[in-house]
């Protein structure tokens, strides 16, 4: 395990990178309402290709001998299987759909896996200019300020987030607003806001209270945010209450209180 | 009608008021977190009260004659009957689940309705300081700025906005899912932010192309939104496709191709 000045200079090294592929995204998202659609699909393409060559290009310059997973380059075919050694998992741009579309949930998501582990996360989101850091074992942080998971105890009260995912053959879609119709019965209200890693960062600092989403793109989604909610004192486990299996595309998140109940609904609607 | 001199003059002084409030609520919105339940329930209320007397003061001495009707003062028992007067209709805090949880969409809404016609409308975001305006007439802007609704006019590559609403009877629960779970096989994702002024602007901004919500509060909800909708080239109308009834607690708005087709599906997912 890497020591933990080598840990800082890691997180320093992804918040540049997370900056600079920060500023491309934020020129490309007050464009996309003055391109036609070939012009947009272009422009989404371009903007996350450019944001994942950037980080890339910056991390591997430094850790040349580290591993790389990102979204781009796995889409194009290049290798996702995570090892042991130092893996930087990078989405350059969560939140496709509101990029395109103008909505202010958008962002990078860097992670550090070290022996499998998510050991440093930085999630980004340019528009809005919150930026989310964790170290295991150090903390987590908006802005540099220490944020720690909601401290409630009842799903009655609780806020929970999911997604509509992309997929919509009708099996996947039944059983998605299925769980969603049951879920709404036992608490407070619902919020889709379109970006797996910034609900992970919603856990972290409170905002929100739950979240599952299962069927996501990959690795990339969740590397970031998983280090930032364990280390605000929050959970990362399998829907099931199993595990969590960063390569699984299965992913639930809140405090440690409302865990057991969480699992014990998710089971229920299935 | 008032000539486009007095309507300035009345939008200058939301905007005063809205800011005003805005400071008072992005106070309690950073505060929520380090209170007890009982303190929260208060923080809330008192938000809410303290931002709806001083926009009433505050425009009340400017102007003596008009009336007033806001979403504490008709809790509290206050006249809402709507007349053809010079009305504002105010809502202090819109997104009250949202402020409790620290989730960053919550807005002031207040709008001007001279003979029931939503004529001066001001949403203001004041955690992301997003201030969002329009007078009929004269077009809608954002910070300044000049906004105007998508363009799109496909539902499959549209974005749509709706929300759980605060009912959990079995009845409504369910016909809302059902009807979710219908539009999601026809567009393309869907957004849930809990706060019905905001996604108005969504739509006047092209942010979200589609937006519908039945069963929300009063007009309070909906009469900023309405005219900066409208002025940014919208429509806002019933969800069956008739006329908006600012006072039906029913509501669709999209820009103007889309209409036709949303009203459509909205028929088939009843």
């Amino acid at each position: 395990m890497a020591d933990n000045d080598s840990l800082s200079e890691f997180l320093a090294s992804a918040v540049d990178a997370a900056k600079k592929a920060g500023e491309i995204i934020r020129q490309g998202f007050y464009q996309t309402k003055h391109v036609e659609h070939k012009g947009l699909v272009d422009l989404v393409t371009e903007t996350d290709k450019a944001c994942e060559d950037l980080i890339f290009n910056h991390l591997k310059q430094l850790y040349p001998t580290h591993k790389f997973i990102g979204e781009e380059t796995t889409a194009a075919g290049g290798n996702a299987d995570l090892t042991d050694e130092p893996t930087w998992i990078v989405d350059p741009l969560d939140g496709t759909t509101n990029f395109v579309h103008g909505f202010p949930f958008v962002c990078v998501s860097i992670g550090l896996t070290i022996e499998k582990i998510p050991t440093v996360g930085v999630v980004y989101n340019p528009i809005i200019n919150e930026l989310f850091t964790g170290i295991r074992g150090k903390g987590a942080f908006l802005n540099g300020n220490p944020i720690k998971v909601s401290s409630q105890s009842e799903l009655v009260k609780s806020l929970l987030a999911t997604e509509a995912g992309t997929k919509r053959d009708k099996l996947t879609l039944d059983a998605s607003t299925n769980r969603i119709n049951s879920l709404l019965f036992k608490v407070r209200s619902l919020r889709m806001s379109g970006s797996c890693a910034l609900n992970l960062c919603g856990i972290a600092c409170g905002r929100l209270d739950l979240f599952y989403e299962t069927g996501f793109g990959g690795p990339w989604d969740v590397a970031g945010g998983a280090v930032i909610v364990t280390e605000a004192g929050g959970l990362v486990y399998d829907p099931s209450g199993k595990d969590f299996d960063i390569t699984s595309q299965r992913v639930a998140a809140s405090n440690p209180h409302l865990k057991d109940a969480f699992v014990e609904v998710l089971k229920q609607s299935e």
